[in-house]
């Protein structure tokens, strides 16, 4: 029984997502569907890569991905699907599966073009529902990559901001504030750990420091902002039981700069 | 298996779609439950019954739908299942049925009055976890629709208005407007393309206009509404990139009049 | 196949939910996994336990429920496994399982130790993915609870405010507001009953009255408060097609005070 998981930024509110569903338990009534997310802000490819890189390998090997945030539906950027080491990826070619595709090792890229693989009536705002969601369901259901198009080489790329460090000094980003309003920072263990070796620090985030580590949120102090190492295995700013990203007055999820300096 | 799809009012903050999938796994453990979507508006059975019959005809036949957006529970409204042509339908009878019902062909229509297929407390507040959760269980595991109760022959039914046209006017409505900020017409594309005969248009939303038709999105120039063919086969009235309720200052998501005039 | 029911506060616009998804297919694809909620507000232990007691019996017998609200996550508090008399709970030891656990009769408490049927590698802010969401899924492929660690004797409890009764008057608590604005007491019907006795009264909450019971919301009056039995056999107080809520201007959705004078 194949794994579907989807990723979009269409929200719970409309039957979009219910829909491609029905399209595709009607292909494949066995096949298991399972949500990611759908709350990628609005057209933000470079997010909806983030989190997908963040979450495919949580996911059973030979998981189909159908991942749909799409501004350009209907123009002429590519539809299609990917094979990695142990995954099967399905989205427009705008970046959005890159990230995810380099780390699990990318075999074949193939434009879907084979529209017997289609819903029959094909509609220039809805590839989810159109293409992405029936060419997932078949994956599912045994047809073969190759069978839905023609190879091609290259898929677009996103680039990622990594730390920039200059001496004693590290100039990072936030890439990401969570429901709890934990905000993610593009800073890997590894980076922070050479960075720091071991020393103090004092951060400073929108005009407000920060200046401890803490291993696990109950152990920080109250209403003191600190860094901990997130579920993602990069950095975060945290604020017990209470939200940094207000602490901080950050308007915006992402963005904001961080800078760290070394004592 | 059985698929049992769920269109509801009860939002994702309370347990109330949780129990109802509680409540059917228990009658029938190999049912597939797919959530079409619980953001319906607070007792808003015509825009329930809207989204239920652009959605149904996705769903694989022999689906249950499970429609639940009344604010007439525990009164003397009945409780009905349908069976149409392909599909079947539980819920109140107060409309909420009657688009999808009548576009796939009714067959029989049942008022729920078996007892042995609902739970047995039944509370005058919540019949979709009570009645229409079990029925549709049952019905998923084999029961036969004539065994929940007895044979009507009429439901109720909702009425939608349809785009009046006068010359060259047409005076037609916002029914939805979706999380993208895409305003959803009641203009079917037949009645557009009669209407405008490949001429030129002028048409206005709340005191601004909109001149153009375009093919997909990403053709559209920023900043400038376009109306353009959306996934449900009715004309829409887009931005690019952003958000047609908020340029056109909608406070509500419906009933708002756009008025075109062919040159 | 056994059923793995989730309640969190994690939300669903980040993708934690659905990793724990991936996390339980990967371990057993014959998972049928369902959402109560995860909109219980960030770290309201009690909101949680209370939500899962008026919610796990409408649940096949032998599910899993994964119960996450943790503030303490990373800390010393235990993460457990319950076996009860008709299902199987984990989470952490904070009092969230406490409610439910009471009601169904607890027969094992294991405090989670063996790292085998955890993920490899745990993060201190994580557990609901690195150790609860694989117990869950190894309890559903048939491990048993007393494999999972040593069995102790208790757990936390939470304890829920009663209504207090003096003479002819009430004071009952607000426990909580749902999507519609129904406000659910505390009181349940027999201890309404036994106070009432079938008289009179007049109710205060925020300086407005309640002085009528209606048996379903379409008996009421517009614009006229009144409670109702609702659909967890708790007193509701409700507002016909309007949210109480709103019309009582309470701020938060807890532990405001209704007083109840028997006339």
């Amino acid at each position: 029984m194949s794994v579907i998981a989807l990723l979009t930024d269409f929200g719970l509110t409309d039957n979009y997502v219910g829909v491609m569903k029905g399209v595709m338990l009607t292909i494949n009534p066995a096949a298991s569907i399972v949500d990611i997310t759908h709350a990628i802000s609005s057209h933000n490819i470079k997010q909806g890569a983030w989190v997908l890189g963040q979450s495919f390998s949580y996911f059973p090997h030979g998981t189909i991905f159908v991942v749909v945030v799409d501004p350009g539906v209907g123009s002429s950027r590519k539809s299609i699907a990917i094979k990695t080491k142990n995954y099967f990826f399905a989205g427009p070619d705008n970046g959005i599966l890159s990230m995810a595709a380099k780390k699990d090792g990318i075999e074949k890229i193939i434009v879907l073009e084979n529209k017997h693989y289609w819903l029959e009536n094909i509609c220039s705002t809805f590839h989810g529902r159109d293409i992405f969601a029936p060419v997932a369901a078949y994956l599912s259901s045994g047809v073969s990559v190759t069978s839905l198009g023609k190879k091609i080489d290259e898929i677009k790329q996103i680039d990622f901001t990594l730390p920039a460090i200059k001496n004693n000094e590290m100039r990072a980003e936030i890439i990401y504030g969570d429901t709890f309003g934990n905000l993610v920072t593009n800073i890997d263990d590894q980076t922070m750990q050479s960075f720091l070796k071991g020393k103090r620090f004092i951060a400073s985030l929108n005009k407000k420091k920060i200046k401890t580590v803490c291993g696990c949120y109950s152990e920080a102090k109250e209403n003191e902002p600190f860094f901990i190492l997130g579920s993602s295995s990069l950095w975060e700013i945290s604020l017990k039981n209470k939200s940094a990203k207000n602490y901080f007055a950050l308007s915006g999820d992402k963005g904001a700069i961080v800078q760290i300096e070394r004592q």
